[in-house]
């Protein structure tokens, strides 16, 4: 199996300025050709720092990715590492230079060229994937059988060279093993007995199916990866694995195809063809988010409202003042309510209501930091659920709780299909 | 000036399935009491990788950091590797497994206590922090005056772990400078020409003061870090760069002391005692998400609606039909009733409104892939924009226009207060 490893250069990583989504972009396009990453290592824009990884890299796998440490204000150290690891100059590239031109002129920004004009300098040796969507070239450099390939930092300009252009370079280049991966989502059972449960049938995989648990939420998903020459037959031994896996876990499954809930949940919407909506106080528009960041969501997804403020829940939701009154803006009837309220402005089979208190102050009516409150409506029924999660912070609360009702909605409609009066 | 290594254990990182946002909090925590970290290793799940590893860092550093490859059923090869790196064996903790028992009990899952037992297997020379939101405890060892710390892999459980306990705890241990950034937010200007514009002043800057430039969407963040003794006089000679720095670029700059946009938005909006609502479609909630990201944003933010069907721009924000007939949805006409309807739904001064096409797919008009149009009203006036970003993914896009929007606003405000002619 072939193998690479990635190099983060920035020392915006490193002070905490920026998170790497880079080196897990490569890593997901790498793995579907069969590549594995072996390591990543994020460094200092330091030369002598970068030759000692380059170093340690070629020692390790078949191919290195180097990002980050291009761009006007830093070209000169990373292409003078790259210079000395390399054993090779820089020169003059009429090709990249004129793409730059070409690149500015489009964008109205010409007159930077000049400013910009040492992006053209590479490496004698390189070969160059043109970058359409900044300046930054990539260079393609060979050093004893290891393929090594410089990219920019900024994520979308990384995005598509990797796709368009080195992936199909390497798959022409290496001669790749096929990698398959399934990812089971387990509901409902912590992840110590889950292994308990399932450790036979773990212990009986074939050597090239390997097994990984991956917490998320309250979620547990396994992963199966099968390596082999064929894609066709991993993908029968796959599904045969999981097929003995069903009888042990079944109940607790709630999807052996899909990774992400707010696809799983998609899946299951367009199939039922049913429709949703959501009103959100303290999960501030990142339910409608997670919803809509699945292409084709406008199939099922009508619309969301976000009612931050009390008056706009009772004045746009139609929240009864007295309920706020009786029971605080944070309560049971008050998610109840908003749901009612969000299925009669977007009229849709689902709604879904969130009220809470995302930290880190408390809420104005003194519920605690982490109280949170919401109702699923699904057609005529409706169940309303707490969650207390004082220990996350404001954004791990919005993204866990919304991940959670996803989770609820798609275990509701399983449910429902095997026994319709369950709620 | 101390530094630190920090180790990422997990096979999910390395093939892309997790993101490891446990590195850049650590970071974070880490800079602001002055430790810096030098490099971040992400290694798989090995019993050699870990210990070779660990060998490297504490080669490097005074602080070693690893996460992940903790858990009920991943604990064995960790604790194998610290045990033989340690030179150490492994012991059952009473402490440790009392802890087990009260957290498992207030959480209802007490029968599994038994399958979570070896949790409280540790290594004898280790100190412990209890782990208040999970099952693993962090192990602290010490070894020719390094400090390495092991944590889960769970990020809301790292974050109390870090916070709470391990850096009061390092800053007790350690004789520690003292770091002090400042981010000056610039727009308007091409990387390359600000360098040159303010190449001067970079170049007499003080040997322990640092300048880096953070290209961010269509904004640079040039960031300043001080490091010495005293912070008080750190910050007092940040302030005096930044106010050389002015008279270069004035214009530009949008903000000296806070970083992210949604926070200089925010505290202009309370200074200025302005009210905001949003009405999305193409960028599906992220708007409200990131404007709701800070805390306090309900002074300010009263509420969002996602109207992602084109009938309920009609029926909730009083989107004319014959408009979207004529005009198409993705329209400047468009997203201007869009942005009227929310104003007069939330009675906001401030409104904003997006309609446009995220992709992959066309929008049902036709319109381009990554075409967007919105409007930002603030009062009666109105600035209504076209941004084309084909080459973005659906959640780049989403979250480049969000940015983009809120920094629009932003630059309104600030020049409306010099000029109240400007739109």
């Amino acid at each position: 199996m072939k193998t690479a490893v990635l190099i983060t250069i920035g020392d915006e990583i490193l002070s905490g300025n920026t998170v790497d989504t880079n080196s897990n972009f490569i890593a997901t396009q790498l793995k579907e050709i069969g590549i594995k990453v072996l390591s990543i290592f994020t460094i200092p824009d330091e030369e002598s720092a970068i030759i000692a990884t380059l170093k340690k890299a070629f020692g390790m796998a078949d191919v290195v990715f180097t990002t980050g440490g291009l761009g006007p204000t830093k070209d000169d150290i990373t292409k003078k590492a790259y210079a000395d690891f390399f054993e090779d100059e820089m020169v003059f590239s009429d090709e990249v230079y004129e793409h730059l031109r070409t690149y500015l002129e489009k964008r109205n920004r010409l007159w930077i060229l000049d400013h910009n004009r040492d992006q053209a300098m590479v490496l004698s040796k390189a070969k160059i994937f043109l970058n359409f969507y900044g300046t930054a070239p990539c260079m393609i450099l060979e050093k004893n059988g290891v393929y090594c390939f410089s990219l920019p930092g900024v994520p979308y300009e990384v995005k598509p060279l990797v796709k368009d252009q080195i992936i199909p370079f390497l798959k022409e280049k290496l001669a790749l093993d096929s990698i398959v991966t399934r990812i089971v989502s387990v509901v409902d059972i912590p992840e110590s007995i889950l292994s308990e449960t399932i450790e036979e049938w773990e212990l009986a995989l074939p050597k090239h199916i390997s097994l990984s648990y991956l917490p998320i939420g309250s979620r547990v998903k396994l992963r199966l990866t099968g390596t082999g020459k064929s894609r066709t037959i991993l993908e029968k031994e796959l599904d045969s694995e999981i097929q003995k896996l069903i009888p042990l876990i079944g109940e607790n499954i709630i999807a052996t195809h899909e990774d992400k809930i707010e696809k799983i949940l998609g899946e299951l919407l367009i199939g039922k063809k049913l429709t949703i909506s959501v009103a959100e106080s303290c999960t501030g528009g990142e339910l409608a988010h997670l919803i809509t960041s699945v292409a084709g969501s406008s199939a099922y997804f009508l619309g969301g409202i976000v009612t931050y403020a009390t008056q706009k829940k009772i004045d746009i939701l139609n929240v009864n003042p007295r309920t706020v009154e009786d029971f605080t803006v944070v309560s049971e009837q008050v998610a109840t309510e908003m749901a009612t309220g969000c299925q009669s402005l977007f009229k849709t089979d689902i709604a879904v209501s969130t009220t809470g208190v995302a930290g880190p102050g408390r809420g104005e009516d003194g519920k605690d930091v982490g109280t949170v409150f919401y109702t699923v409506r699904i057609e005529g029924g409706e169940v309303t659920s707490k969650l207390f999660l004082p220990h996350l912070e404001r954004l791990d609360f919005m993204n866990f709780v919304s991940q959670k009702i996803l989770q609820d909605i798609v275990s509701l409609l399983i449910k429902k299909n095997k026994s319709p009066q369950l709620y």
